[in-house]
């Protein structure tokens, strides 16, 4: 069996990722789907709408056939320890290609652009030394000097100013340097007004714009268009036991608390927490009343949002530099679920792992996996808060089968 | 103007507290009496049933003059640590004598005692050690050394198993230690069935009970008879205002979070925490959806109910060992309230007070300021996740004056 492997959140599934799943299987002819999906916290530094069970179901309804977890460590990560986390446990469950949507659309660019600052990295360092030093943005400082490696290469290389990109370009830099088997892919990205074939058929909008509507508007039927109906009756479903969807709002109480209870010094301690912003943290906690009055408070042109919510993040879930950094690679493959066709994959391919595949965490004793089960503990334990319903703890779940 | 210090939580304040203020006042001949009282968390390791300010309240309503804040380092501690921080403090306000309730009732077996626990401190500890190591618990092995060392003395001692001659007796060992000026006396503690008139005409009750009733029958007028009416409408308005008194249960969702926020490494860097226990915290927080739960999991012979309820109090706002067991003394005298008397006796005294008298901490730097600081805003925190109604913060509150 052929496998295509996808890096994806799923926050929540909609039709935009059902074109990928799709896509991702014809233009690779694969027989089989494997998702890497994060938990429940993700890049942006957010907690996700739904728990990550309610989000396998989604995905497995759609066209994936197995969906095994992005660990905490990668999940809250920056684009490069990202797709690092993914592209390794990817490669770890032998899937043959991975495929990632892109602006681009084509994988020699992306080849080129790797190769390009591979060979010349330390000039490219040096560039982005100088660029950062003249008080220019990081991000900017990288597209810049990218810009200026660019003029030293004849072959086509992406635009590095389009985040989905950036996103490709790390997974391809990922796979070099764990130097994996795993070939890529890419497919074009799907968005409104540049494939109107697609759009009128289906109605694309992204999670982001999902998840505002269902915020604002607190009405499913709003977003019924643009998902799946499988997934739709998952979001009533959850609704109907949780009485709200998880958003930073949700966990407010909690992470006020997590953010007094600690010392300026002893917040510094925390994963991406900056030296300098301890004090206006806490602060700027005992006065908002809300997390989005929070972030109005603590916002600074000194630090993106998405740097904020990282922080606020690992505060929430009382993740230190210490702990988070201590991993040179994924060290299990953590099964979420499958499909009978997933689980034939897996019944063929298991004995060729080189990480253990695990389905019930309870007598397991690794570092990296005690990260996600506290985490998973702790976005439980803040749904609770609002809901006499509890989501089982991850102890308790065993992976779902359809 | 001649002062008597005294030592109190008034969790509530009730009558018997009432007789002690008097009897203090009386037997010392004093003009004023000022009372260190602990802050929002006490000494058998819970939170008080009403904040600070409203247990202020109740004493400047029953003869006190001046209540000052026994800072959390101290509040939160062992008798000995307890004591040393009253003592010092209460020297450092210039009074002339401190009284406390004993069984024992008269000083000289107090003075006695401490000097002859002074004059053969190597032989107690010798001893202390030796039945320790028989497998004895050590508040037992302290009696038995101490009876030991009694038989070499043939002045009068006191009865070191009851357990206010234990806290008065730390307080004269403060007293040596710090080799203050200010001299003990002590008063018979009132107890059922022991000052028959005084119970006859004023009904005592211990807090303990009284907590008990209110938490049992959730009828203040239950308790009206054991309080002063001044404390009976305290409790009255603060009821009122925010719907429940406060106990452990009021903060188990904060605690759990607390406790299920760290590695177990993490867990034993907070004070008191033991090395040994920190699996079992994480494991039965997530079983339990109670304090009374979590602690019928928790309670082992090994540990002693208010030693968990201190390691939990430290868990709870976050303190650290290292940050518990920096000082050496009080740094500072903190004004939670007075009476126009205790204002007199402040503008003869305070150019003679060798420590900082603090009325507003809003522009204070102090390491230990920080901590009282902190652990009042996540009491006010975790009061507000059951009440619209919100405490203002120590950074807001002005001493009461009466």
């Amino acid at each position: 069996m052929k496998a295509v492997g996808i890096v994806v959140e799923y926050n929540p599934f909609h039709n935009g990722h059902l074109y990928h799943v799709n896509e991702s299987k014809k233009i690779t002819n694969a027989d089989v789907v494997v998702a890497v999906m994060s938990g429940n916290f993700l890049q942006r530094g957010e907690p996700a709408l739904v728990s990550k069970w309610h989000r396998t179901k989604m995905a497995l309804y759609n066209g994936v056939d197995i969906v095994i977890e992005l660990p905490y460590v990668y999940s809250t990560a920056n684009a490069p320890i990202f797709a690092e986390g993914a592209i390794f446990l990817l490669d770890a469950m032998k899937c043959d290609v991975f495929a990632f949507g892109s602006e681009q659309g084509n994988i020699e660019p992306f080849l080129n652009t790797a190769n390009l600052i591979e060979e010349n990295f330390d000039e490219y360092n040096r560039l982005i030394k100088q660029f950062v030093s003249t008080g220019i943005s990081y991000p900017k400082s990288l597209y810049l000097a990218y810009e200026q490696l660019q003029r030293m290469k004849n072959q086509p290389c992406i635009d590095l100013s389009q985040p989905n990109n950036i996103l490709g370009y790390h997974y391809i830099a990922a796979a070099k340097k764990f130097n994996v088997s795993i070939q890529p892919a890419t497919i074009q990205r799907v968005s409104a007004g540049y494939h109107d074939s697609i759009n009128e058929k289906s109605n694309i909008a992204s999670a982001t714009g999902i998840r505002k509507a269902i915020f604002e508007h607190k009405n499913l039927e709003e977003i019924r268009s643009y998902v799946p109906e499988t997934t739709f009756s998952e979001l009533h479903k959850w609704q109907q036991q949780f009485s709200t969807f998880v958003h930073w709002e949700t966990f407010w109480p909690l992470l006020k608390y997590g953010l007094l209870r600690n010392s300026p010094e002893q917040l510094t301690a925390f994963a991406d927490v900056s030296e300098g912003i301890e004090n206006a943290l806490i602060k700027h906690a005992k006065q908002a009343n809300s997390f989005s009055e929070f972030m109005s408070l603590i916002k600074s042109k000194r630090y993106t949002w998405t740097r904020l919510q990282r922080m606020l993040t690992h505060i929430f879930t009382g993740i230190t530099k210490e702990e988070l950094h201590q991993f040179q690679h994924p060290t299990y493959i953590r099964l979420l679920g499958m499909t009978s066709k997933g689980q034939a994959y897996l019944s063929e391919r298991k004995k060729d792992f080189p990480l253990p595949l695990i389905s019930r965490v309870a007598q397991v004793k690794d570092p990296m996996l005690a990260i996600d089960i506290r985490a998973s503990e702790i976005y439980g334990l803040g749904l609770e808060l609002y809901s006499k319903n509890k989501i089982d703890g991850d102890y308790k779940t065993p992976p779902i089968r359809m």
